[in-house]
């Protein structure tokens, strides 16, 4: 008789933003004349630039040809995506990493949460809290996080790293010592980030403990302080600790484009194994490739003019994020994060929980926003704005908020 | 210490056609002077139909204005495909399969390595022997498999049901009962397929031993014959016991594309759980949807247009079959298949095995087939071709073959 995965079942409720896509669905339907400003999901709003849609009309033209037609794409991606993204996101910045060691993907989504797969069924992880919740839940699904605590929100066999306030939202190094450590700098949700040498001090600590670091740096390209690591690879020993995980999602829009890519250093051993060859593996048992259209769309963002296009676009959000936060800091909010990152992190006013906060936002100003809560527990208290809307909803949004 | 997933080091040799890849070019390599002819991997040759090359050059339009840019899709993906889908896949053919049963992905090769996933760590799995490998070595990473004999090719916790020359490459319903059974119509690699009264056969029996079928239907447009069915949905009950996969690589061209389905009816529960919300449950935790222009690319697929472009389009490849398959006939040898698959299906000559004639057939035809033996072990002393060549490539390579 077939039986279903347990691990499923412990999950509690239903992913984070399908729960919030759900309530606002439900306030549009009862309120059809209002008009809501999502500032919620990291969703971006900008079209595709210039010079990305030329390469996608050009490779859906070649799509059209016999003569430069391509079927399925090489395991690892194509040669010339790789090459550009060592180029640019590594080799510019002194980091030493190979085309052969990129795996390109449909997203770091999805990186994220299959990368858990090549490491054993009883590994410890350690993830920030707030935490962006596809870590923990796919590693739910594996039954790698013991019992759930419904009170404390928490999982029993979970290694939970608290980032607040008085942390300056940065994590501590664990007293247990876990077997995967996740890191995401700048943050996701909190917006904060950490300089060269803390993470140097996480690359050594993994090093000394036979840990493995994945990192997520999906949000680099909002780096503005000098003294922040735009990869972790730029720190030494990283080659013999870590995974960094990309996304094409933030830095060139393409959340509805599809384009990441996963880095594993040959170096990078694990009890004897090394990483590469079993992520090697599943991506040649368990995955297609990219298509070919989005990966020539991948090579473009690294072309001079896509270049110089996308740095607007990044300015654009980050405008946003200005406004936002000068916007709320004005209103008597607490907030912070939005200087490395597109996102703000506010403290909830009056002691609301972050659902009640959610709740009085979307019903009174009509804005979405994310509960922290929804992070983890140490995401009470706190709600996450993004700067990936329009700069006028934007903009109004605050107004809406400061009218409060 | 981090420690690795120990059932990937159980997986034998690296997987199926990055072997061959590897030796095609290593051939090449040293003899840079042929001209290799490719009809191994299932890999199409014709470019995008121009209807589909028209909807994605719309679609690529759309992204690049705000009005109509798209970026996260929804979870099960975009409504006009999941209409187009059932409509089309379903509805014309008297089957009851509603759009939120649809579930849009980045093609069959990822589902079906991922739908095992859902299902209990210790579930029993059935497959055909031979077998697309991708089943079984999805299972293996899921430490489902038991110990590896690497002498009969077999994993002893797998059930195996042959499909040979003298059961019409047809499996036989399993004395032990499986919990997940993977069948896949027209059939990859043995091109052979089975009729309605015979699929029912296989619905009634998972439905009595409370089973689930995962149906791979990837091949459906290239049935010609009328007692073929197109989905196992046309079988009575089999709401209640199979999950369809479909992919757009071989009926529409998009093996660079990247675009499929499953399809998990609601009433499909499996030990009290309906497997729906499972699968929605991992659809929106580990993965981010396909792009918004492919899918653009899909829905044009069911456009009359696009359907009539397409039909010529299989049309070619059969002719390629039929090439394939009356020529080596005339030439002596045995084959199956091609009738209602784009595969045939031959035995070797003079007992060589699968892997000698693969080479024979490399260094002295300049020909690459698949080893059936790569496929199980009762695809030893087989050998599969595929109708995905160019008509001029096919007409070709069965003239280099018969002159051996």
């Amino acid at each position: 008789m077939a039986r279903v995965n347990e691990n499923y079942l412990k999950l509690p409720g239903s992913y984070l933003f399908s729960t919030i896509g759900k309530k606002v669905a439900a306030f549009q339907e009862a309120n059809p004349d209002k008009t809501i400003i999502r500032l919620g999901i990291g969703d971006v709003t900008q079209p595709l630039a210039p010079e990305i849609i030329k390469s996608l009309h050009n490779a859906v033209d070649e799509m059209g040809k016999a003569e430069t037609f391509h079927g399925y794409a090489p395991d690892l991606g194509y040669e010339f995506l790789r090459k550009a993204i060592v180029e640019n996101d590594y080799k510019a910045r002194g980091c030493e990493i190979e085309a052969d060691e990129i795996f390109v993907s449909d997203g770091a989504k999805c990186d994220s949460s299959n990368i858990q797969e090549i490491f054993a069924a009883d590994s410890k992880i350690a993830v920030c809290d707030p935490v962006y919740p596809v870590y923990v839940d796919s590693n739910v699904m594996a039954g790698r996080t013991g019992v759930y605590d419904a009170k404390a929100e928490t999982w029993s066999d979970v290694i939970y790293m608290p980032c607040l306030e008085s942390n300056g939202f940065a994590p501590e190094l664990p007293k247990e010592v876990p077997d995967l450590i996740y890191l995401c700098f700048p943050n996701n949700p909190t917006g904060a980030t950490i300089t060269k040498a803390q993470l140097q001090e996480w690359v050594d600590y993994a090093n000394k403990n036979n840990a493995v670091i994945i990192y997520d740096a999906a949000y680099e390209a909002y780096i503005s302080e000098t003294d922040v690591p735009h990869s972790i690879y730029e720190c030494e020993g990283a080659r013999t600790c870590a995974i960094e995980l990309k996304s094409f999602s933030k830095n060139a829009g393409f959340t509805g484009v599809r384009l990441g890519y996963t880095v594993i250093p040959k170096e990078l051993i694990c009890d004897g194994v090394a990483l590469h060859g079993l992520w090697a593996r599943r991506h040649g048992t368990k995955y297609n490739g990219a298509p070919y259209i989005v990966q020539r769309a991948g090579e473009a963002v690294y072309s001079e003019a896509g270049k110089a296009q996308l740095k607007d676009q990044v300015a654009y959000y980050m405008n946003n994020a200005k406004t936002i936060k000068e916007g709320l800091s004005a209103a008597g909010f607490s907030v912070s994060g939005g200087v490395n990152a597109p996102y703000i992190w506010l403290k909830t006013p009056d002691k609301m929980t972050s659902w009640e906060f959610f709740d009085y936002l979307l019903e009174n100003a009509n804005v979405v926003g994310t509960p922290g809560s929804g992070f983890g527990p140490s995401g009470e208290g706190y709600f996450r704005l993004t700067a990936f809307g329009t700069y006028e909803n934007t903009l109004a949004a605050i107004e809406r908020i400061k009218k409060l």
